[in-house]
């Protein structure tokens, strides 16, 4: 996985003082290497009972569309509020300063999908969290989670104990 | 193209009153028709000499990312303001109401690259042209311009005259 730590940029102090940003750009820049990582995200749900892939606004879209397209399934975008132009549910989370909102169509899922969700990075888990719990309002399954990085000391999986968690990159 | 057109959902007054919204969530959620979809807008490109992919936030990182795993060329993110963590470049533009900002990193692309601009809707235009000034200002060249939904009696067109643009399909 060194091939592709190589593409993970470490920004100190973005957004704010004292965090290190991840950033996943030089690998969105290197098609060899984000389909090395698009491959590992995808392996261990190959030949599973899953029946879409959702993927958080923006950055999930990138990976989240991609892992959608070589496992052949719907792609379902999880938005910020206001996105979503046709009925959508919403979901209020705390963030560890302020709150922020997801959102997702209502007909976007049903009770026989199961869904695997995808972004790039698990860092609170709060996103991830609320994520899952939209996903089960509309009364589908989170059949498992992949994420890019996971920043290992932050232990997002806390809040995740009830999910199969996948992660290619550890911090 | 009407297998396409039947997954573009019209929502009427969004996101204001006199607005008809084309939804691309249904294309998304739909494998085949976003294969089809994706191998069209690909098509006018194959063999072309293009060095890199740009998409838009948000939706234009679904199609772009998708286009550019096709094309085996690098995926470059164009994004809101302060989403970017490394040194960016930024461009404003009017909207019909109101003015918006992109940014770019600026180790994205240099003189040598050829860029395809990728984006799930041309409607004025606006945001195209502010990305293809963006795109220019760190020295690269547009090679051409790939839309899924082209709104033809908004006339986008016609600020980019000096580009060329490919669209699947049109209203």
């Amino acid at each position: 996985m060194q091939r592709l730590k190589d593409k993970i940029r470490d920004i100190p102090d973005f957004p704010k003082p004292g965090i290190i940003f991840k950033d996943i750009t030089p690998l969105a820049k290197d098609p060899a290497a984000l389909r090395l990582a698009v491959h590992y995200l995808v392996q261990p749900f190959l030949g599973r009972d899953i029946t879409a892939v959702a993927g958080m606004e923006a950055r999930g879209f990138i990976f989240g569309s991609l892992v959608a397209w070589e496992l052949n399934l719907p792609f379902i975008p999880l938005r910020k509020p206001g996105k979503l132009p046709y009925d959508a549910q919403s979901i209020s989370y705390d963030l560890e300063y302020g709150s922020a909102s997801l959102e997702i169509h209502t007909d976007a899922l049903n009770a026989n999908d199961r869904v695997l969700l995808i972004d790039d990075l698990l860092a609170t888990g709060g996103t991830a969290k609320a994520s899952c719990e939209l996903i089960e309002q509309l009364g589908a399954t989170v059949e498992a989670l992949g994420f890019v990085i996971e920043l290992d000391f932050i232990n997002g999986r806390k809040q995740l104990e009830d999910y199969e968690i996948h992660a290619l990159l550890h911090y």
